[in-house]
């Protein structure tokens, strides 16, 4: 099996990409430390990125911002950073990625706890992960070649707890085991047009 | 109670606007025949038909478009057509409107069945619709002078039936007292940061 993992050096991405590059050939793709190029905020890029690699069997965004802020302090121009980067550029990840899949092959986003349970300062971060949430759903009831596509929505996890706990009053740190594993739940599972929780 | 109602002369807003017509104070707006023109697709427009009406102690929205094809047609671009409207119009709405409110006033928005059970066609629709829920719990989080902001979740209503059966096979409509009644609740209940959901 051969993988594309966007963000792949990040946080939450060199626990998965660990885990993955035991058991087949990954590349890491990301703005920077890559092996390929991918701004996922470009449809261009994405498209330039793909077309280097060829064909894969599965493709895991865990790449994408959005702002926060106060909900007074955020301005119009500040929710189309998240729009343009972590919603698009994974919607544009599915619309142009299918066509690079290997018939049977996996698209996995990642989007997280705000959607369902927001916090201060998140209206543009949790919408934009509700937004995926519908998304997948949707998009499952039309993908072809039996490509599948799911969304990992994770919590705040064990090696992100100290930069955000005060944004997370009383949340659970998730374990990167079960982040590593929510991602493998998705790539070597049979599901489709899921959303994997995993918010402890 | 001053009630303004954004797509007042829709299918569905003619009959809500009906019953609250009977109790209070109504002014429609709208993009065409309104008390007051305003496009929610522009904040400029948002304002400036709010700087026309004055205070207010409601507000409702049963406006805004996306662009309704197969995920395999649906451009980039197309995607835009529903955040600037059905999305970022709704939220502009919350972020303006809120300084146009009375204490204790109320936001209602608009959204729909397919943020939890899209049906084909509907990637877009679906997205924006899952994006509003999650915004209306996170700003919710954030509303000064006890505003409130809710949102009404409609399956395919009674008076639209005929119209879009063919989209949604197997599905219920929505009788148009239940349509009616989700308004009510937001309005003249007590309730906030809630998806109010009627799908049949």
């Amino acid at each position: 099996m051969k993988i594309l993992i966007i963000g792949g050096n990040g946080t939450i991405g060199k626990k998965v990409s660990a885990y993955f590059r035991g058991k087949y050939e990954v590349i890491i793709g990301g703005r920077s430390n890559s092996d390929v190029s991918i701004d996922i905020s470009k449809s261009e890029s994405i498209e330039a990125g793909l077309n280097k690699i060829g064909k894969l069997d599965a493709i895991i965004c865990i790449a994408g911002e959005a702002k926060w802020d106060k909900f007074e302090n955020l301005t119009e121009e500040d929710y189309y950073i998240g729009l343009k980067s972590k919603l698009m550029g994974q919607v544009n990840l599915v619309r142009i990625g299918r066509n690079y899949l290997n018939k049977k092959g996996s698209i996995t986003l990642s989007t997280g706890i705000l959607a369902d349970d927001p916090v201060e300062k998140t209206t543009s971060a949790a919408m934009v992960n509700g937004a995926i949430h519908s998304f997948v759903k949707a998009v499952d009831l039309e993908m072809e070649n039996e490509i599948r596509v799911n969304a990992v929505s994770l919590g705040v996890v064990e090696d992100a707890y100290e930069k955000y706990k005060d944004y997370f009053p009383g949340h659970n740190p998730v374990n990167m085991n079960k982040v590593v594993n929510a991602y493998i739940r998705s790539v070597e599972g049979k599901g489709s047009g899921e959303i994997i929780r995993q918010y402890e």
